[in-house]
């Protein structure tokens, strides 16, 4: 039997309450120049501490594999339990869910630049000198007005920043992933997609669409300046994935304010909500949301985003902001609450990390490790010990007596 | 190569002198109503701190995966070294084994109620209204001595407590699961037992001797009130489990005093010393048979008990006991020891749990991760960390030498 189906066979469905709230990035690291201490030990945090006093059990968790630094995609699909190595997302996916755009069952997304290329069709420039993001939208409305399809099958072109947009494909028989039309470097023409295994129909459909949109698409481009062509990238279908209800016996909710991480919930069948852009507003929509969900996804961006800019002092602040808006959050406590990152960000590093981020986990049962702070140094010696993220959502539903016991 | 057939290709074989000390359901939490102390932590244990001074490694224990509470059987199978995913031992073995008798490879037991039924062979209680021992036991008999073979299949029933009993039968070509009889609510009739695989032919021929079994055993009962029936559960095979001398290159005994754990190890083929009732008697045996064995299981209830019975002080004098008795097996200190529980039974959910099970492991080359005193919150910071519970025999054998080093 495997694991998963002896999880699946001991759970119990008990319509207990659970929040798992993601500052993205928040492990850190620490480092000669920032004192020796990380934006976590560095923050105020009041209501956190007097949360780690009333009892909690403190680990850290592996986001994928020792070393490995995940993107977002990987890290949240780890946080939601579904193990990222089995459960592969292809860039064109995550890069269309990072816009807000719906993607369903079936469709091929794509990554897609504009680019520069000479008299002969050769690339000069791989991003097209990095083009304003509004001549981008000008030019997808231009592609999206006059290629709707390639033959059966629906194109959608969405714009991102700068030189960056999608391509969605959407009809019947499509799977990808499919090779590259981005030859990686300058001075080599556009690339031809080629299915990535050769026997499989709907790769080979997909190569085609891409090859026939090509043909559709350049003409309409051929007098713009610098962006006279384009390349795509990461081709690939949105994977089949258990969705978490089927999975946990839990009814999802989301509630995240950037685009990227409402979709990969969605990714897992969690139910959106819109509309909290601060992390208060985020709590207060959970408080009125609690008896429409068993389970509550909160992420909050900007942990992360300082520690991309290598910014310690924004980073800290970010997790004092957090922890200002906690007291929400325990008006009415759920059953079982961890609190996380979806991977490390070191200020130091300026960029996602592999080094396992701290988890805290508290509920009637949690039990206390007795010590007086969440931190990454505390955490290591805390009772969850060092584990891999996709086991977190198994230990919340331990805690909250959602299985049965195994054996006699 | 497997991991398993790895360490045997390493395993020599030295004659190394080995303890497995397993108090029962040891791990505990830290909750608000005990003062924030566990049992083992609120316990006046000078005997294991002079143990943990000399130097002993610690560490915690996942007994089966991350959430997943054991009973006693997967929870000891862990212990023995035997994946309990890999090696599944069905309900009717282990209630059987429970109660003290002996298996043989290829019998299939089952768990058995006596209930109540209605004129039309409706269940209307599905457990006879609890009746005494002493009536299970006459029924029992009654059902033994008419019903000794069921075609060529002999028939073996055994009396538990209350209405439960268990049914064996011996023969040839008889394997388990088969889906149980007991309609799991009152209001319906008996159900038929199945094959849980279909084209599982032993599996048939069980769910066939267990139709006959009823047309032979239920009219005994027509008359008998308020148990005119019975429902049967967990009916399984002995699975085929490697023995424990085989797979270690040790012979192993084991000292228990409650029929489970005797049968647990049987189960593995460890050889039952019978007599010693308190654990000062265990230790002396241990001392008494020291030249006749490499390897010790020495077992100790009362732990568990208390913390299913949610009495804090009673697992905490149980704890003062053990130590107390501890001296009398370190007068004759084996070359490793290992103490530990076999899961967590946390006083404040008066039963078992998920919670990793502290461990201690000593000899001269445990190292010592100097910790005053050996405990949950200790053990989170030992050099074991946290590691799951087949590793265990593993790692003592590594502690007495017994492995080769691996490529040069």
């Amino acid at each position: 039997m495997s694991l998963d189906s002896l999880y699946a066979k001991l759970t119990i469905k008990t319509g207990a309450k659970m929040a798992l709230i993601v500052l993205d990035g928040l492990g850190d690291i620490a480092t000669m120049p920032q004192g020796e201490l990380t934006p976590l030990e560095a923050a105020k945090t009041p209501n956190l501490d007097k949360l780690v006093a009333s009892g909690v059990a403190q680990g850290r968790m592996i986001p994928v594999a020792p070393g490995i630094t995940p993107g977002s995609g990987p890290g949240h699909l780890a946080l939601f339990g579904y193990d990222p190595i089995e459960f592969e997302v292809g860039r064109g996916v995550i890069e269309t869910l990072g816009l807000g755009i719906e993607l369903k069952a079936g469709d091929v997304a794509a990554r897609a630049n504009f680019c520069t290329l000479d008299a002969k069709g050769i690339v000069t420039d791989r991003r097209a000198g990095r083009i304003a993001t509004e001549v981008c939208e000008r030019l997808c409305k231009i592609l999206s007005s006059k290629v709707k399809k390639v033959g059966a099958t629906q194109v959608f072109i969405y714009p991102g920043k700068e030189h960056r947009f999608v391509v969605v494909f959407r009809g019947a028989g499509l799977e990808g992933p499919v090779t590259d039309t981005d030859p990686n470097r300058e001075g080599l023409p556009i690339a031809t997609a080629k299915p990535v295994d050769a026997k499989n129909a709907k790769q080979k459909k997909v190569a085609k669409l891409i090859a026939d949109f090509y043909k559709a698409a350049l003409p309409l481009l051929a007098k713009e300046k610098p962006a006279n062509g384009f390349l795509m990238r990461g081709a690939a279908h949105q994977p089949d994935i258990p969705t978490f209800e089927e999975r946990y016996l839990m009814k999802p909710a989301a509630i995240a304010v950037y685009p990227m991480y409402k979709g990969l919930s969605q990714l897992v069948g969690m139910v959106k909500i819109e509309g909290p852009q601060t992390i208060a507003e985020q709590f207060e929509r959970y408080i009125a949301e609690y008896d429409n969900y068993d389970f509550f996804f909160i992420h909050y961006k900007y942990t992360d985003k300082a520690g991309e800019d290598g910014d310690f002092e924004a980073k800290t602040k970010a997790i004092e902001d957090f922890d200002a808006a906690l007291p929400i959050l325990l008006g009415k406590k759920p059953d079982v609450l961890a609190i996380t990152g979806d991977h490390s960000t070191p200020c130091a590093m300026k960029g996602h990390s592999w080094h396992p981020q701290p988890v805290l986990l508290h509920s009637a049962y949690s039990g206390s490790d007795k010590l007086e702070r969440f931190t990454e140094t505390g955490s290591n010696m805390g009772s969850l010990g060092v584990f891999e993220a996709k086991y977190l959502i198994r230990l919340m539903q331990a805690n909250a007596k959602m299985f049965d016991k195994y054996g006699a």
